[in-house]
C-alpha cells in the first residue's frame, strides 16, 4: 500500500463543476489542495485512501465551481453606490459620478471603497477582479488585505485630476505600482485607458508600446452608447474600433468593454484580432446603453467573459446577477432561448475571464494545478429545491446569498458565510462616514 | 392627557415606504396595527403617547414596504423548478410541462408545489399572488395554510386533464370553489382560461357571462409570442387581443399576462378598455418570448403589476429579481435611462398588483384601513452600504435575501428570516419526493 501524501486541505463536496471540461458535473467528489494549488480531483471515496489532509471541509449540500471573475469594475465605486440612479450616462458621468470624484476622490476614498467592494465580492462568490480606477496603489493594497485576485488596472485619461496630470503622469504612475509588485501571485496589472473619447492617439500610442513591451492586457470601455460611436465619426472620421484597429491596438491583449453598437464587420474584426469581450448586462440596461449582440459575439467565436462594472451604475457587485442576465438577454436579443444556455454562462464568468486576463493557466476552472480559486454554493436552501441539474440551478435560481466558502490561492476568505480577513462592522462604518461627507457636498 | 389606544402590533421602523403616496421615505415612524388592518403611521417619537401595544417589534436597519404582490405565477409548478431549460415555449411545454403535468400533477403534487412556493414566496417578501393552476383546491388550501393573500385561478382549457374533463367541466369546479370560501378574507378567485390558443370561442363566452356576474378578473396568458399570434392570424383571421375584443373580454376585469408583442392600436386599446398588464420579464426572456414594450404601455397609462410566472420558467419565485429587471429592461427597450425609475417600479411591484385583482382598496400601500400586509427589508448588511435613497436600494441593489419579516393581514409569517407557517426540513423533502418520481419517469 502507498503512504498517504499529506496536504494542507480536502474539500469533500455534493458536487464538483469543473468548468473545464464544460458541462461536467462530478458528484461526491474531493478536491486535495497543497500550498494554494489544486492538487487532484477524485471520488470522495477515493481521497482518504491517496490524501492524509491537515484539514478536511465536508459541504454535503453543495457545490463547488471555480472562483467567479468579474471582468470589469470600479472597485472603489461602491461607496457612490445609488447616488445618482436613472440617468443616462454623460448626464450621470458629467453632473454627478465626475463632480463627486473630483470632490472626494483620494487615497483614503479608495482604500475604503475597495475594501467595501471587495467584502461584497467575497461574499458573492468572486475570487478576481479586473479594476480600472485612480489610486491603484490603493485597490492594490485593499485588494491584497481582502486576500483576493485582482488584475489592477494602470489607468489613463486625458485630462488632469487629483490622481495624475497628464496621460504620460498616469502611465508612469501605473508602471511604477506595476513594479514594485510584479511578479505578484495575486495581483496582475492591465492598461486601463479610460476610453476611446477620453484618451488620444498619442497616449494610445504610448501605452501600445509599453503593452507589447511588459505583455499585459489593455483593459477599455468600448462602443458603449451610440452618441460615443457618432462623436467619434465627427472627430476622427471613423467608429472607435476602426480608430484603435488603426492605432494597432486590437489583438488578443485587448479587453473590449461593453461593445454594445457593432456592425457585422466589427464583430469579425474583434474575433479575427482575438481580442476579448467584458459583457456589463445590468449596466448596460440600467443607464439605457443597450442590448449587446452576444449571441452574435458568440456564434464568431469571440471569448466574452462577464463584469458587474462599478456599484454606481449597477448597483450590486453580483456576478450571479449578470451570469443570469448575460444567459437570459441573449436568448430574448437573439429570439432564441437555447442560445447561452446555463453552462455557458457560467463557463463565460469564469473560465472566458480568466482567459480574457492572461489568467487561463492560473484559474478560471477547476483543474489540477491550478490555483485553489474555489467558491461553494450550499444547496439546502428550499429556493434550489428540487434540483434536476445543479449548473441550471447556479444560473438560473441560486443566488449570491447560497455562497458558504470562497478560496483563494487556498487561503479561505469566506467561511460559513463569515469574512475571514475582512471586518464587517468597520467597513459599513466608513461607508456611513463617507456617506456622510458626499452627502452634505451634495 | 387622552387615554391610550391599545393596540396588537406596533412596528418600529428606520422608513417606511408606503408607495401611496409616490416617493415618499418616511424616516423612524411606526406603524399601530390591530385586529389585522392598519390604524396609523405616524412618527415613531408620536407613536407611545398613542398606543398601547401588545406587542412592540423594533426594526432600527430596516424599510418597511408594502408586502409585494406577484401578479402572475402557476405556484404548484416549484416541483418542476430546472427541470427543463434552455427552450423555446413550444418544444418546453408539448415536450416537457405538458407531459409531466400529465403523469403527475394530482392534489397531492399540487399541494406539496403550492407549499414550497409559498414557502419561498414569504422568504421573499411576497404577500400576495395570483395564481393558475389546476386543482385549484389544493392551491387554496396550501394558500390558507401558509397565510398568505392568494387570487386563486379558476382554470379553463380545451383539453381535458386529470382536473377536468372539458370547459364546462373546469369552471363547474373553479365556481364552486369560489361558492365554497367567498367572501374570505384572504381568498379571491379569478377566472384562468388558459390562453388564447388553447379556450375556444364558446367557453370565452361563458367565462364572460360568469364573470359579469361575479365580477371577478379574468386572467390569460396573452401575446407571449409571436407563433401564437400568427396561429391566431391563420385561424381565426384576426389577432388575439382583437378576438378578445369582439369576444367583449377586454375591460377592467383582464390582467392580460405577457404582452409581448403589441401594435400601438393595441396599446391604445388595452388602455382604453382599463384592462391591467402582468409583466413577467424573466419567463419573457428565459423563453425567448421578446421584450415586452413596457414604456409605452406606461406613456399610454396602462396600469401594469409585474409577475414572476413559475418556477419552471423564471426559475426562481423573486419579485426583487423582476422589480429590478422591470426598471432596466424599460429603460433599455425604450432607450431611456430615465424610464421606469426605481419608485416606479416599487409600486408595479405592489400597488398596481393589487389594483389589477381587484384588491386595491384592501392591500398593495401602507394605508390606514388597509391590511396589515407588510415586508421588512434589513439594510444593515454590508452590500446596502451606503445608502443615498432606500427606494433605490430596494429595486436595484437589494435582494430577497434582506428580507426578514413579512406579515400578511396582521399575522406573522417570517420573523428574523424564519418561516412561522411551514416547515422548511418537511418542504425539502416533498420536494426530493417528487424530484425522485419526476426523474426515474423522464
Amino acid at each position: 500500500m502507498n503512504p498517504l501524501t499529506e496536504i494542507d486541505t480536502l474539500l469533500e463536496a455534493r458536487w464538483i463543476i469543473p468548468v473545464e471540461p464544460a458541462k461536467t458535473v462530478l458528484n461526491n467528489h474531493a478536491i486535495a489542495i497543497d500550498n494554494g494549488i489544486i492538487k487532484d480531483i477524485l471520488p470522495i471515496s477515493e481521497a482518504h485512501s491517496q490524501f492524509q489532509a491537515r484539514q478536511t471541509i465536508i459541504l454535503n449540500d453543495h457545490a463547488l465551481i471555480p472562483g467567479l471573475i468579474n471582468l470589469h469594475t470600479h472597485a472603489a465605486m461602491s461607496l457612490m453606490r445609488g447616488l445618482a440612479d436613472d440617468l443616462p450616462l454623460m448626464d450621470w458621468l458629467n453632473n454627478h459620478i465626475w463632480p463627486t470624484e473630483a470632490q472626494h476622490v483620494n487615497t483614503t476614498f479608495v482604500t475604503d471603497g475597495t475594501l467595501l467592494a471587495c467584502a461584497e465580492m467575497i461574499k458573492g462568490g468572486i475570487t478576481c477582479f479586473n479594476d480600472m480606477y485612480f489610486f491603484p496603489e490603493a485597490s492594490a493594497e485593499a485588494t491584497l488585505k481582502a486576500g483576493m485576485r485582482a488584475a489592477i488596472g494602470m489607468i489613463v485619461i486625458d485630462f488632469p485630476t487629483v490622481y495624475a496630470s497628464d496621460p504620460d503622469d498616469y502611465l508612469a504612475k501605473g508602471l511604477a505600482l506595476r513594479d514594485q509588485y510584479h511578479p505578484h501571485p495575486l495581483l496582475t496589472f492591465c492598461f486601463a485607458p479610460h476610453a476611446p473619447y477620453t484618451v488620444s492617439d498619442k497616449a494610445f500610442t504610448s501605452i501600445l508600446t509599453y503593452a507589447e513591451q511588459i505583455d499585459a492586457p489593455i483593459h477599455i470601455h468600448i462602443h458603449e452608447i451610440e452618441d460615443e460611436i457618432n462623436r467619434s465619426i465627427e472627430t476622427n472620421g471613423i467608429r472607435p474600433i476602426e480608430r484603435l484597429h488603426q492605432l494597432g491596438l486590437l489583438g488578443p491583449n485587448l479587453i473590449a468593454v461593453h461593445m454594445v453598437h457593432l456592425t457585422d464587420y466589427e464583430i469579425k474584426l474583434i474575433h479575427q484580432q482575438g481580442c476579448s469581450v467584458a459583457h456589463c448586462p445590468s449596466s448596460n440596461l440600467k443607464l439605457a446603453s443597450g442590448l449587446a449582440p452576444i449571441a452574435s459575439l458568440l456564434n464568431q467565436g469571440v471569448n466574452i467573459g462577464i463584469g458587474t462594472d462599478s456599484a454606481a451604475s449597477n448597483n450590486r457587485l453580483d456576478m450571479f446577477e449578470e451570469m443570469r442576465l448575460t444567459a437570459l438577454l441573449a436568448k430574448a436579443v437573439s429570439g432564441q432561448a437555447n442560445t447561452l444556455p446555463a453552462h455557458q454562462a457560467l463557463e463565460m464568468a469564469t473560465l472566458n475571464g480568466a482567459k480574457a486576463l492572461g489568467l487561463g493557466e492560473t484559474t478560471g476552472s477547476l483543474t489540477i494545478g491550478k490555483a485553489a480559486d474555489i467558491t461553494a454554493i450550499d444547496f439546502s436552501d428550499l429556493n434550489l429545491s428540487p434540483c434536476y441539474d445543479p449548473i441550471s440551478h447556479l444560473v438560473y435560481a441560486a443566488g449570491r446569498e447560497q455562497v458558504s466558502h470562497v478560496w483563494v490561492n487556498g487561503r479561505i476568505l469566506l467561511q460559513d458565510k463569515k469574512l475571514t480577513t475582512l471586518d464587517t462592522f468597520e467597513l459599513i462604518n466608513r461607508a456611513a462616514y463617507w456617506h456622510e461627507r458626499i452627502d452634505v457636498a451634495k
